[in-house]
């Protein structure tokens, strides 16, 4: 049987919801106040999970420190105290609802880490509102 | 792969735990203080989550705000300072454990959600003590 | 320069808030949905705190153990998995506002503790509303 | 004596911490990255604290739902989901640190309260930092 | 559909992470500071899982004060103000990491429970550090 | 008015708490399960709290950063993943109670501090147990 590890990190950052091709208007209705187009922000929550076997010798599923670092190189570093919208290169062209930001911090990670390590984010918006991605065991 | 999008509401309540055709005697042994006639009370933490596709235009598996909504008018509504026992239909043949209330409540959302979102109910009776239904992936 | 030590114990309860001598309609307006008849409850989160000198030989102030073992004494086994009207003699002519319930927790605490040490409480009726008493130092 | 109310309310806002006579790099220095241009994003966390006698036929010091009501109407519309260096006028001249955010909500707040009781604001601008105005038992 | 029931304990122990027959340096590259000779520590937090069906008439998949019992006897009580490494059997030859900690509580309470309900345990061993044995459903 | 501002930090160590000039059944007597001969540990957290007046070009009471680097330098590095007793000077002779820990720490960082600020120490041992120093205004 496998066993899951997890690491919380914490960023906070500015961003707006809107379509771009969508008018105003429309984006008030879908967006709400998320649509200020001055921005609002956000104290994030990350939970990064890998699932895996447990080295015999080292009792580790992976490194803490290691998983810590990787977060803070790839992506704390680049999401932490920024607009998301304007000074990252993932949400030129996607919207950054917290659904499209958890896929994006899975798509930065998968390719640092073991393929053999299952790999989960879950990321809290706010202390009422959460995204896991992926959903479906994988 | 699916996203999973999770929204926590709260509501607090009175209720008691016995099983009507018991003797008092048998519901202290199987209820123990939770058996108290004149009820006791909690601060439920309820968590609901749907699972689903995120829509690519507007980056939503769906709107925390309509979820939030949902939740309200449906289920906070009906219980939030309430006596599960004697103030709700739900819980008049029905024993309110914290089971008991997770299921009743994924039955009261179920119909309100597009089906091919799948549904799963977190609920914290207490911090140390809480339920999810369905367990399994559905 | 003194030293304050504390230690969090929980409970949880039903009550309705009303003053007896009141309408129905003028308790309404004035306590809204807690006035429901039927009782409604709360997970309880107490904070007792005592200010004093730190012994020079033990290193305390007061022992945690022995402050856990008298607030479940006096004060958890009477108002836990209780309704606070109707089995408690306290709030039999005292509406259980979480304002006097900490000052009758006080009062319950406050000769079982040598006077040399200031007692406070603390208690948090939900995550988003509390109490502490005294307020001034004292 | 007297007794502590506290109440907890949200927002989330953007900001940038900067003064506007410095140079760009005389800001890095002391602001580092809360100085990014572009903004970042927080959710503040607000405790309101009221001071007082607890009324002896109601046992509240004040009503928490208009407590609640009065802390949304007054700060969590002028601060939720807003720039707060674009879109308040609170922070037009004044750098939007948690400690003047603080003393901008303190005195929004101090006027539209009995001054019989005393008012206490803290401020949670990420878990780590906080805040409390004024600090002084006053 | 199955129910999951979940309770909370807590557990403060000291414990050492190291491989026996390595060298002190290969251990301090591997594990760093938590290869301290003389012991750090940790307030674990457990949660104990269990999945299965409701009993229809007691509403109850599993009694949570039986489950906190059988928590209590088992675990906390082998493991609660103890140094893993020198104070428990478990640890003699097996390196204390959280994966081998969870592990090792769910060895232990296996037997004790129902064949019919699945058991998984969830370890934090600090607020950003936790794992989950089993991570697959079983 | 002033305002205070705080820094919340974590360490994790070792520790036993008994008197070194009384036998072992009157330690056992007085600090019970915390006078394991093998040591038990915590996750401390720590909260340093500074009051003072807010710069009116800055906003800044005191900087959060520069904060958090002086407790890191000066308490983290020095009590974090060590054993209080063994691995401390402080603990040499001193009993590492949570009231002496945090009355050792306001020692260390007092003198560190510009003397016009007020300098509060808190200290959560469990998250049960708490203690502060000083505990009067000063």
């Amino acid at each position: 049987m496998k066993t899951a590890v997890s690491r919380r990190e914490n960023f906070n950052s500015a961003h707006r919801l809107f379509v771009p091709g969508w008018s105003y208007e429309k984006n008030d209705v879908v967006f709400g106040k998320c649509n200020n187009p001055n921005y609002h922000g956000h104290n994030y929550e990350l939970i990064v999970t890998l699932i895996g076997e447990t080295d015999p010798v080292t009792g580790y599923v992976f490194d803490m420190k290691v998983l810590s670092d990787l977060i803070r190189d790839n992506v704390i570093s680049v999401f932490d105290h920024k607009n998301l919208n304007l000074d990252t290169p993932h949400f030129k062209d996607l919207n950054p609802t917290a659904e499209n930001i958890a896929r994006v911090i899975w798509e930065i990670l998968r390719p640092k880490i073991d393929p053999a390590l299952v790999l989960k984010i879950k990321l809290y918006e706010t202390e009422r509102n959460s995204v896991e991605y992926p959903a479906d065991p994988s």
